[in-house]
């Protein structure tokens, strides 16, 4: 397997937990989202993903892009240990959990659409950390109010064992403490993130462990 | 079961085709996100919904929220007719195809997000369009060019028989002709569009066929 990757992106690092819990390993190709107007808009990445976002999963002949996709197509085809629980309404609580961050938090906060904000709705620094800041907080709010509840919270976003949850809780946590935000609101998030990052998957897994990291 | 929804919540109307296609009655429990302050953010609904958000989809003791996360508990629960294909990397198209719309283009687009362009960065209506219709324009792009490709494309997004992707792609595509957008660039996604449109079980999970509609 060959994984289309940029260090700092978080989606990618979703991925990259995923491969290091199931104990994968796929060839690591960098795709520079800084260097000119961006690899990923080059017609060579294009032609793999034409969506221009990483990351991209090669498999053999198939070819697997958004990352919430590429992770139940490694679960489906490498399915131990298992990221998803058995029962379809622990299922679907783990699905929700994860797309509470890739569909409510991630997509308002990508350098894209900060991007937008600043050049053509004249947003400055201060507007666009008001903007990033107000979505984390809306966002784990939701988060930690589900995971305080219970309804099976464990060690984990789900039980005692990490699930795609927590693949994409941690990246977006890491993402938010580099925006500076205020995380004492979300205790529950912030005691699941130390219990992954005690583990070597979610460490190897991490930004500054990848060969384009700078 | 019972499913919590707004008639022109594209979420919950991704949701509804899903029932109609499986042939699951669901008792409809309208959520006027345009009551006052919304009833979404009423304490009623928070309890079953911690982030605010359409549809819910309560399956006796079960809660399930997130729509793409109902889906694949529809498909888990109930798995004919089957909204995904058999081979995971089949599977992993159809989940691109509906993430590409689910994440990257429907949360730039929702009413809240729309709402703090207004009140927070003075976006005036002509702004507030020119966003819209840029992520509608670089989203429907990347799917357009995925569809045209071919790689699985049928007569719906995915082979001759509706999916995931299908359930994503009306709503979103029913929601840009609502902001008058020029889909005309995207003939292939116009054609899957009309496909969809034919079947009756499209026609009733339309916004206008809701006990909610005005």
């Amino acid at each position: 397997m060959r994984l289309h990757s940029f260090f700092r992106s978080s989606a990618s690092y979703r991925v990259r937990i995923a491969l290091q819990l199931k104990g994968l390993s796929a060839e690591y190709v960098p795709v520079n989202l800084r260097k000119g107007q961006g690899e990923q808009y080059e017609a060579a990445y294009r032609a793999l993903n034409p969506q221009s976002l990483v990351p991209t999963l090669q498999d053999g002949a198939h070819t697997v892009t958004q990352s919430l996709a590429i992770l139940e197509y490694l679960e489906e085809t490498h399915p131990q240990p298992a990221l998803l629980p058995k029962h379809p309404a622990e299922r679907a609580r783990v699905r929700a959990l994860a797309l509470a961050i890739a569909c409510e938090i991630h997509p308002l906060n990508n350098t894209r659409v900060l991007r937008y904000l600043k050049d053509q709705l004249g947003a400055d620094p201060a507007a666009q950390d008001a903007w990033y800041r107000h979505w984390i907080g809306l966002g784990f709010a939701g988060i930690e109010e589900l995971l305080a509840a219970g309804g099976g919270t464990g060690r984990f976003c789900q039980g005692d064992t990490p699930t795609l949850a927590d693949c994409c809780l941690v990246p977006q946590v890491y993402n938010a403490r580099g925006r500076a935000c205020d995380l004492s609101p979300f205790p529950t998030i912030g005691r699941i993130e130390q219990a992954c990052l005690a583990l070597p998957a979610f460490q190897r897994a991490a930004p500054e462990q990848q060969p384009d990291a700078v």
